[in-house]
């Protein structure tokens, strides 16, 4: 996109290119962008499933609602605006990641389907694979494991997403994991193969 | 930092932390932070570096102020607030590199002392590396290879670091290297070599 703020600044093209990294890496990378409510299970299945590529030798990164929201976008509240900047500067980061030839899974609720597409639309085919936690928003409130729904239900917690706030799930995901009706192997499982199938990580 | 807007907001333990990680990829991670005036040759001694590092099987990656500036600090312009928030910016995400076991290059004039400091406070010790690249003002503005200095000369480019905008050099880097007496290559090995003898790579 053209931006008159950085017109003087000129591209300069790196000596080590995507394809370099892939060679020595062993693995394409890619954005696993998973999205769903609060408490559907999101960072569950992220540090599951970060563990299980590393054990395969595959480098692999987490960017989730916790550490970005305590360093990058601690600036940012919980506002419409907000929130699409949030995701605005995450979708940067996971695009700088995917270049940098990690596979990188974010695990934010994302609630607009819009803000996602837009973090798509930064990346080139292939380089983003949407993931759908989908959980019922019963079950996600019956968990609750950090008490946010019931804050939220109190009106202690403003625009909390799922109560007080949207949740738009995507319409075309490339992976649906269940987090109500499967287990966690089974979630990490399912992205696993879709990994493998689509010739982003060797079969085990 | 304590935040109210993120007080919400819930560490999540990653199960894969900064020690696995460099036990699999064989290096320790960090940022190797360049500042230097503009043309002193910081990205051109990011990218030799990077490809350096590459060809030992060490994963690093340029953050650099055209790939970034680009994309997620695109709404900011050259202020005194926007160079800060940029440059807090990019030590927020250098620091999520570090932490998911990349060696990152930033490659950005960062002018102010205060706010390289800034992005070395976000890190434990050892992880932030000062890389000083000194050359003249007169070199730098002969060498002008994008015709920036020119500019800023014309008036055509506003608070130009060096012309128009204060540059603060370094007082305690890690590594100085000098671009306008020594070759590219000898600026590769003098951070090469930093970087063997404090054990953050294997020696070749």
């Amino acid at each position: 996109m053209a931006n008159l703020k950085s017109k003087h600044v000129v591209w300069h093209p790196g000596a080590v290119n995507k394809a370099d990294r892939e060679t020595v890496t062993g693995h394409k990378a890619c954005t696993l962008w998973m999205t769903g409510l609060p408490a559907s299970g999101k960072s569950t299945v992220a540090v599951a499933l970060e563990k299980a590529l590393w054990d395969r030798g595959v480098h692999a990164y987490i960017l989730d609602g916790d550490n970005v929201r305590h360093g990058l976008n601690k600036d940012l509240g919980f506002s419409p605006e907000d929130r699409n900047e949030n995701i605005r500067r995450i979708g940067e980061v996971a695009k700088l990641f995917t270049d940098a030839g990690v596979i990188n899974i974010t695990a934010f609720i994302s609630p607009y389907r819009a803000d996602r597409d837009q973090a798509r639309s930064l990346t080139k085919a292939g380089e983003f694979l949407e993931v759908f936690v989908d959980c019922s928003p019963e079950e996600c409130e019956r968990r609750d494991p950090k008490g946010h729904y019931k804050k939220a239900r109190a009106g202690e917690i403003k625009e909390f997403t799922g109560i007080s706030a949207p949740y738009e799930p995507p319409l075309t995901p490339e992976i649906t994991i269940r987090t109500h009706k499967q287990s966690e192997e089974d979630c990490v499982a399912t992205i696993m193969t879709y990994l493998e199938k689509n010739g982003y990580v060797p079969t085990a």
